[in-house]
């Protein structure tokens, strides 16, 4: 089968379009005919060798953390999917992942592809919003009526951590250019701060939740606009103990594994019309250097999704 | 390039899967590289020659009239679009149609795609929703708080209707089957009908618009459920004279032609978060009659979109 490999870490040249043996499945996987997958920020940085201590691969390895497609195939101890099954999911990342034809995923990993959605934009769901759904719902215990600031909020995360604060009742305040301003509120948001020409640490008090999806700066200057109690979320870098502590506030960083009932209930915001994909590019198989290039620019809106083979 | 046409009337089994010249270009038009195409019921209703009195093809054509796609060449005299451009169109009818790699569209009645649609959700939007948009907006004239009766609401022009009313401020009061109330609820009715177990006609009193998608007994039984001078619009056939005036309403049979100034107001509203694409099923070019046989059946909820080429 046809998949996007790397042989070494290196930039984009390092993404090699090539010929690899089919996976062979475990008694619990699935094997799943990709229709689509999708680019995330773990992608290059695995690709770049940035994460090589965490996640240490035995080159190639191909990449990819996301999928929507058929199931081709089950192992013999599977028993909630069966062939021509319309799933998702987001594999276990220490496994070969979907910048292929085919991948073998835990049947514990995968979930029914949300109803009312193409495979392009089942795809742009499982490991951005697994993610949100971690920080906004689970770590965040976002609650009605609760301030939520979320950075970047017209990102690949942003655009559904917004929808998903919204969801939970929250007063949403988001960041992002002023170009995107619109797309932002039409998820939900109830204030928005350009990044460009506000800064948000003058503008926003006592928040309950500031999902930090950027780190640095933006990072250090989110503990003051927390309130006691309240809560910083970071999937970028854990945030400094003593400032914690200094600002009587919590923090986390999280770092998201594969979750099955989550993308059950993202299909479900899905079909019911709470959670919308935004998918702002497409690319194919053999184009994965470009979306890589694209996704690495840090100015994309919403998702890029991969499109692999015939649904 | 390949293409899937139809050599002579007939059913699914006519649908040919061929190769064909790739179309010559007039002065304004747009070639455009089809990523994907969706299919809807003029399609077999063209193919089984229900409409050869109407639409006298010279045979054989290539069926199929959504597409979203990448222009790839433009001719001499267009000038809002250039090469690379993200665009979607429902071309016109007459000419050869979009289950095809390649297809030649005037420059008039091309639009840019929303920007943050996937192609795939962005194919199923043109017909139907140009549809959607006459009967609701043009011709229906939708005003904040008026009584919209939809018949067939989860389907591909129901589903865009029933968004179209709710976005203008009518009470939405929609027909479909009890296992698709939940998602017509989601698309903003007020009120959902079941068809099998309950009578339309014994629950609905004066509405302003009923928007037919269905003819016969259900075009029939619409009449009565009109106030005085409310408007009974049909996609299927032209409403009778004598019961028009006999109910003292107006009606009109509309049959759509290609606007791309609807198709601009239509991705304004889906990059808006107003209209939300409801795909519920995907099929290769090669796998055409399976798709023509999934819209026949008549039990399609949304759309069912054909992916072509890569993006």
């Amino acid at each position: 089968m046809k998949a996007v490999q790397i042989h070494s870490y290196g930039d984009a040249s390092v993404l090699t379009y090539t010929d690899v043996e089919k996976p062979t499945l475990n008694p619990d996987d699935v094997l799943i005919r990709v229709v689509a997958s999708s680019v995330n920020p773990v992608d290059w940085k695995i690709r770049q060798g940035y994460l090589k201590d965490m996640l240490p691969y035995d080159l190639p390895v191909t990449l990819g953390w996301d999928v929507s497609g058929i199931v081709e195939e089950v192992g013999a101890s599977v028993t909630r999917f069966k062939k021509g099954d319309a799933v998702y999911s987001r594999p276990d990342i220490k496994r070969n992942g979907t910048y292929a034809e085919y991948i073998a995923v835990r049947e514990s990993e995968v979930a029914c592809k949300p109803k009312t959605l193409s495979h392009a934009d089942s795809a742009s769901l499982p490991l951005a919003g697994i993610t949100a759904w971690e920080a906004i719902v689970h770590v965040g215990q976002t609650q009605p009526g609760q301030k939520v600031l979320i950075h970047a909020a017209s990102g690949g995360v942003g655009t559904l951590a917004v929808q998903l604060a919204k969801w939970r009742g929250a007063q949403v305040i988001a960041t992002c250019s002023e170009k995107n301003r619109k797309l932002v509120e039409s998820l939900g948001a109830d204030q928005v701060i350009d990044y460009k020409s506000q800064n948000f640490q003058e503008i926003v008090k006592d928040a309950d939740l500031v999902f930090d999806t950027l780190g640095g700066d933006v990072q250090e200057a989110s503990f003051s606009v927390l309130k006691p109690g309240g809560i910083l979320v970071s999937i970028v870098a854990p945030p400094s103990e003593e400032k914690t502590k200094a600002h009587n506030i919590r923090s986390a960083f999280i770092f998201i594994e594969p979750n099955a009932e989550i993308l059950q209930e993202l299909a479900r915001l899905a079909d019911s019309g709470h959670l919308r994909p935004v998918v702002s590019a497409e690319f194919g198989l053999k184009d994965i250097a470009k979306a890589h290039a694209a996704s690495e620019s840090g100015r994309t809106v919403g998702k890029i999704v991969i499109h692999v083979g015939q649904p």
